[in-house]
């Protein structure tokens, strides 16, 4: 059956973004959704993407049917090659489908398909290029229990240890730590009870606090230039002779810009679209 | 009913050691078992230890009876003041007790319940000081995802850290990079599964491949190094002055100590007993 649709997929932890397009890739609905990273669950995550894909047929008053859809997904949790397998054996007949990270998506939306780098800084890290010879390689994104540098969950980790070493008087206390133990209940007891809780989102939650007191705490300063040095790090491994356009995306990458190191601030060009847009162009690549 | 018998238990996560003594504090006879840290369950904590304390009157051929003892604890976990209530409501009516957290009988092995300083760097490190006003303090072990400085677990993430930066390029690879890719399964792909599921004694089993590579590695030494600073500012809080006997306890005491600040190293005293005879004395005190 001929395609007569494309439709593109970001799929995260917090949300999903899908968009119908037409064959030539303009896009003729955009619909929101709930999570859809397949470490939350295989069923939940088609459960997600197909009732979206319902929701942007009914909008234009036509007729879902998967076979004559090539969709595109940019999905979390693909770098599991299990978890990938067990998400497209269950797809529900699509015309044709292409799976890739949402980091991948991310590049591609970026810079509109073309070669480039990215460098995605929410509450993980990650980096991703597309060569011109078609070739590609991904850099970080190892996890947030000892990587994802310069992420939210790491300067949160950083400024949890900081302000441990505050209150039982290893370092003096400080704007930024007085924030932490505030945001976490107040109290050194609090803050103990939350930190046998904390996970990578509620690190990520602190690192607003220390891009607030990168003025008046002495700890922040040194914690913001050091991550715009791990971004440097990622960017450089991506392209050592810095010859690729370069795009920040993610949470992050607005407010650590002004903390990276100069060379690398003059290199960044903003990104042309999303990683919605990078699906799309993954299944419009491909058809 | 007088007590006969004085009990000293130390427990952990791995493993219980329980001393039998007659109330002048002489050791008739120490059992070893399963763990009976809190975290682990209250019930099986004590099943762990009323049944050493069962072996230990069976090893001297006499009577278990609780109301004729008094037995000190100082256990993992205790820092949680709801387990440390649940534990005691649930003891088995024994003469006397005295619970306190494993720290703090480590502190009154050390220094044979005298005033000192310890500092304990094992799988996690925690730094606790008895003063000669009776009063306490206790710093650090806030636990591993982001304080536990200097102890294995913080060795074995930066280790992790820096394997993952040798693998995608971002730093040279090394000796201790290349040992760890080998722990961890031998390849990127076997690596970032143990990722997914490494919790603290998983990263504390990289410690050892740190201290292996601290003359041919580049990067071993200077993690080391900073895992002695670490230490030494744990000490500093402690004892700002620097006039307390200091140990140095813990399964990674004896290989951190030429790591260590040399003005540090010259203070360390060889702890005198272990936080099992720390336990004993705690219950001593109090009879």
């Amino acid at each position: 059956m001929a395609l007569r649709y494309l439709i593109g997929v970001d799929g995260g932890g917090s949300g999903t973004r899908l968009c119908l397009a037409d064959t030539q890739g303009h896009i003729l609905t955009t619909q929101t959704g709930g999570p859809s990273a397949l470490g939350q669950g295989i069923e939940a995550a088609w459960q997600t993407i197909t009732g979206l894909c319902q929701q942007a047929f009914n909008q234009q008053h036509l007729t879902f049917n998967p076979a004559e859809c090539g969709i595109g997904l940019g999905l979390s949790g693909v770098h599991n090659p299990q978890w990938a397998h067990a998400f497209q054996v269950r797809a529900p007949g699509f015309g044709h489908l292409q799976l890739d990270t949402d980091a991948f998506t991310t590049l591609l939306g970026a810079h509109a398909g073309a070669p480039g780098a990215v460098v995605a800084i929410g509450t993980g890290s990650v980096g991703e290029a597309l060569y011109a010879d078609g070739s590609r390689r991904g850099v970080g994104g190892w996890g947030w229990t000892s990587g994802d540098e310069a992420s939210g969950a790491w300067l949160g980790k950083h400024a949890s240890a900081r302000t441990q070493k505050a209150l039982d008087g290893r370092l003096p206390d400080g704007p930024l730590a007085a924030a932490v133990i505030q945001h976490c209940g107040g109290s050194a007891d609090h803050f103990m009870a939350w930190l046998g809780e904390a996970d990578q989102n509620a690190y990520a939650q602190l690192a607003p606090l220390v891009l607030q007191h990168s003025d008046d705490d002495t700890h922040a300063r040194p914690l913001l230039q050091q991550a715009g040095q791990e971004v440097a790090l990622l960017a450089q491994a991506l392209d050592p002779e810095g010859t690729l356009p370069l795009a920040l995306c993610g949470g992050l990458a607005q407010a650590l810009t002004p903390w990276l190191p100069e060379a690398l601030r003059q290199r960044i060009r903003p990104a042309q679209g999303d990683s919605m847009q990078g699906a799309l162009i993954l299944i419009q690549k491909a058809c």
